[in-house]
C-alpha cells in the first residue's frame, strides 16, 4: 500500500501529520512525502519536515493525499506539480485532500462536478472550479475524497483506512490514537463561534 | 512567550504536531524543537523532524512540551534529558506532556502526589511513578497539565491557550484548525470498543 503526500512550501503541519499518523498506522503502508525536489520543506511558521523524494521520483501510488496551507495559493497554477498530480491519479484508488488542498485539486479538472470540500475560509474561493461544495467533515464522490480544514484530516483519514481496509482496522487505529477528542471549547466551526468572535477574527488559513 | 517541545528519537508525530498547530498560533509565540543534539529527529517509522536546538541551547521557556512515543522508555533514565527538565522547570509558567510523555516527566519525580493522566495503554506504568492517574482527556495540577493518547494533545493544548491568553485566543485558533471533531467511529477509548476487539488489539503504543 504506496500512499504519497504532496509537500510544499509553507503546508500547514497538522494537515499532514493527522492522516500520516493515522495512515501509517495501517500494516504494510508506504508513506512517500514527495515534494517538487527533495529537501527541507517549512511550514509558515517553525517547522521543517524532511522530504526524501522528488516528485519526478514518484510515478504511482495507491493514495495521493495533498495538505492544505497557506502556501497552496502559489502553486495552483504550476504546470508541472498539475501535471504530475494527473499522472498519479490515473494509478491510484483515492486522491484525496485536506482543507485548502482541495483548491489545488480542482485545479487540475479532477474534480469537476463533483462534491467537494475544503477549509470553511476557503469554500468561496473553491466554488469558482465548477464543483459542488458541501457542507460535510469530508465527502467522497467516486475515488475523491476532499475534508474540510486542517484536523478534518483526521476524521477523513480514518474513514479511509476503513475502506482501504475494513472498519475493524481503523477502529484500532483510532484506539492507537486515543482519537476519542473533548475539545474544551464547541466553536470548532463557524456557525459555532458567537457572530461578534467570528467577525473580530481574521482569515486563519 | 517562548515554548519549547522536547524531540527524541521514535517520537509520535502527532504527540507533536497537534500541540504545535494550536501553540504555534499564539501571537508572539516562539516555538523551539530541542533534542539531546540538534539534527534530523524520526518518529517510529516515516517521518523526520529538523530539530535546530539542542537541549543545551534551552534555558529556560515559558512552557514545556514532552511528547509521547515508543522511544521514550529508553530516555526514561537518561540523566542529561532528566536533569535539563527539572532545571527548565524552574523557569516555566506550565510544563505539560502528551501520552506516555507523562513517564519522563514523571521520571524528574516533578509529578510526586499530582493527579496525571497519559494514554490509556501506559497508566499502569505510569502509577509506578507516585502519581495519582486519572481518566481525564488532561488534567492540570499547579503548573502541570498532563494529556492523554497522542491526539489528546490538540485538546490540551487548546485548554493551555485559553490559560496563556484567554477563552477567545483558543477559541479563534480552534476555529482557524476547524477543529470540530467527527470521528466516523465512537471508539477512540478502550471502554468504547466493544470487548472481543479491544482483546485482539496488540498494543500500540
Amino acid at each position: 500500500m504506496k500512499i504519497t503526500i504532496l509537500i510544499y512550501e509553507k503546508y500547514t503541519a497538522l494537515d499532514v501529520v493527522g492522516p500520516y499518523e493515522a495512515l501509517s498506522n495501517i500494516s504494510g503502508a508506504e508513506i512517500y512525502f514527495a515534494g517538487v525536489q527533495k529537501g527541507l520543506y517549512g511550514d509558515n511558521k517553525n517547522f521543517k519536515l524532511d522530504v526524501p523524494y522528488s516528485i519526478d521520483d514518484i510515478t504511482e501510488s495507491d493514495v495521493l493525499l495533498i495538505p492544505g496551507g497557506f502556501g497552496i495559493d502559489a502553486i495552483l497554477n504550476d504546470k508541472k506539480i498539475i501535471n504530475w498530480i494527473k499522472k498519479i491519479d490515473t494509478t491510484t484508488k483515492f486522491t484525496t485532500s485536506v482543507c485548502s488542498g482541495a483548491l489545488l485539486l480542482a485545479s487540475t479538472g479532477l474534480l469537476e462536478g463533483r462534491n467537494v470540500t475544503t477549509h470553511w475560509n476557503r469554500k468561496e474561493q473553491l466554488r469558482k472550479y465548477n464543483v459542488n461544495v458541501v457542507d460535510e467533515r469530508y465527502v467522497k464522490d467516486g475515488k475523491y475524497i476532499t475534508s474540510a480544514g486542517v484536523s478534518a484530516g483526521i476524521d477523513m483519514a480514518l474513514y479511509l483506512i476503513s475502506l482501504i481496509q475494513n472498519e475493524n482496522t481503523a477502529k484500532f487505529i483510532q484506539l492507537g490514537m486515543e482519537y476519542d477528542p473533548q475539545p474544551p471549547f464547541d466553536c470548532g466551526s463557524p456557525n459555532k463561534l458567537p457572530k461578534e468572535l467570528l467577525e473580530k477574527m481574521k482569515p486563519k488559513k
